[in-house]
């Protein structure tokens, strides 16, 4: 198996983004597992040429996109992304797209293909705090979960792919009040946690654990 | 033209639904619009036949649903409904689905088709506090408006649907530390604009304001 | 029995004290009690000049001081004002004192007069959320509530005196996602709920209600 | 230099607390400093014996207590203890004090005679999130403090003391949902800065440094 793991680059002002800084903490394999990792640009739409180019190079079975979520207390695998880019701040090129579409072809959204329940199940185990988040936002981290699964449902079927969100780190947040954060090793912790996850239910349905939100 | 707005009974251990007193307290018409009120039960699915079937006697032009949203500090006009229900509690009928979809012949969403970036503007030119939500949550509510949109889409195209989630009234909050609320009067006073909003931009685009959520 | 209610003038960019507009609409009178009204300027140490100034003039049995506490969701009486001004923001007259004492020759704290664990259970009765504060900052709120207290205690013994902070009122927060407001009707209802407690309980200890933070 | 630092037993429904779990991992010697470690129990008045005794057999320059703070992101060092005993839920002698004094001959409250800025400085620079917190609440942590500063004031004119509020740590929020932590090695790297800061300001003031809070 082949997965191929791939984090933004810093955005928003900040140095550092702590989704690759944590991918280039990850082993090089999991579980007999091949792990390649690489960077995006947080840049809509280029972001996605540059992810396709890696999928056509590493034909890996799995693509999972990781992101920062300042604000969030744990990993947060994403359950859903939704066919629209509604920038609040301009991506790394300066492009802040107000509700336009992804994919004109494409479906309002589609579903992750990972097993979303299990890799929190397999997370909190880890004593990684973790749940589901049933919005992934409406900028480029939304952006290159629908673009990865659109890709995968147009081109390269029998993938599966989906992305986690992850906490500042505690530097990014020295100057933040009240801002919650993750150690880099907890989040690396739970990101191999979470890949362990999608290792072991390779072929099988998700668990059904409760995992929603009520509003 | 006519407008369907309908909210939820109680539910959660709560003795009243902020969203239906508020609906009650609706004039019966809005610029010339009609407005009609229904309350709706707390149930998974049930709550769509009984919906659905109001729409054909009334046959109303838009079918707004109302629901509550504790913890929120604003009215917060849905972007989207994803066909799943992952219940955190059981609803008003002791069911409680994990991980099931809404409709098996259904998309994976639909977006609200109701503009509610201009009602977001609205509310807040009538110093209601106001934005737009990424996600309705995977209860009760979420299924409701995908359950609307889903009937628009197969039996009644034509119409327009969406939903707006409203944070608890100050009674609700008295035992709850540092929860916030909103009064019933602005509510109403939000709600209004928000009716007003749809009837201004009858058969045109949403207007472009920025109104999205890095994550 | 006369209760001098003063409230804070806007700071911190506002361009209106939801104070001072709360207290500008209670009636004259409450229970027989006779309500007098001012404005202080938020400014280090001449907001306790003016305001004794006025308490020489009018002369009241409890001296209250309202002021703004943006991102609180209930009213909160606060039981302790403490001697110290460490200003986050410069006040109106642009001093931003940093660990500086208020008084020189006064105590760490002092505590407040008024009874406000039935102050708050007569503002919940009346369905405004409230709940005890345990620490009125360190700006000038802090400092009128510490003044207060200090000139009772060296000039004006047998006066009682205390603080109230008020959310912000939804007008305020139009354009601050995700901060917690209460109407302006609420925070004058609650305001009148915490003079009647003072009122009822004149000459006895407050009542014995859990109201602490475990931190 | 001798420094007896002091943490709480687990509370609250906890099987661990953050706070003597961290303390156990300190080293013996910080910067020529003896670092005496000992747990107390969290239970009022009772925790204040124990720790009076230990003082008199270790006679330390330095008492430092820490505490659990469940809900806080940072590591906050506490300006000022307060002359009361306000218990929301019991202690772990299922005592429940309301509005009673801690010292009925004690001021209302004493400030930290800790270095509390420089503290907050020196965690930050070993990327440690820390603030300054103006409340250590109404419970034994509270408790604890202000009975150090009493017997300091009292009986060992000379010493210094004060409090340190540490937050839950990872595996204590796995079921808590959107609840802030901090790795247990980042809050020893903060108590161990925080530490070096009491040593390096022995005999001198504190740092003029902003650190206060609105309200």
């Amino acid at each position: 198996m082949k997965i191929l793991i791939s984090g933004f680059d810093p955005f928003g002002g900040e140095n550092i983004n702590p989704a690759y800084e944590a991918i280039k903490l990850l082993p090089d394999s999991v579980r007999g597992a091949e792990i390649v990792k690489m960077e995006m640009p947080t840049v809509f739409h280029l972001t996605a040429e540059v992810l396709e180019e890696k999928v056509r190079e590493v034909d890996p079975d799995v693509i999972l996109c990781i992101g920062q979520a300042g604000g969030r207390c744990g990993l947060t695998p994403e359950r859903v992304a939704i066919n629209v880019d509604d920038a609040r701040i301009p991506d790394n090129n300066q492009q802040q797209p107000i509700d336009e579409k992804i994919k004109k072809d494409g479906p309002a959204a589609y579903f992750s293909s990972l097993p979303i329940k299990a890799m929190v199940e397999k997370m909190r185990e880890a004593n990684v705090p973790s749940s589901v988040s049933n919005s992934a936002g409406t900028f480029v981290c939304n952006h290159i979960m629908y673009q990865v699964l659109y890709m995968i449902d147009k081109n390269f079927q029998g993938k599966t792919g989906g992305f986690i969100h992850c906490p500042f780190i505690p530097e990014q947040v020295i100057d933040k009040p009240n801002q919650p954060s993750m150690s880099l090793a907890d989040i690396v912790k739970g990101l191999k946690a979470g890949i362990e996850a999608i290792i072991e239910r390779d072929g099988q349905e998700d668990i059904k654990e409760m995992g929603g939100a009520i509003h």
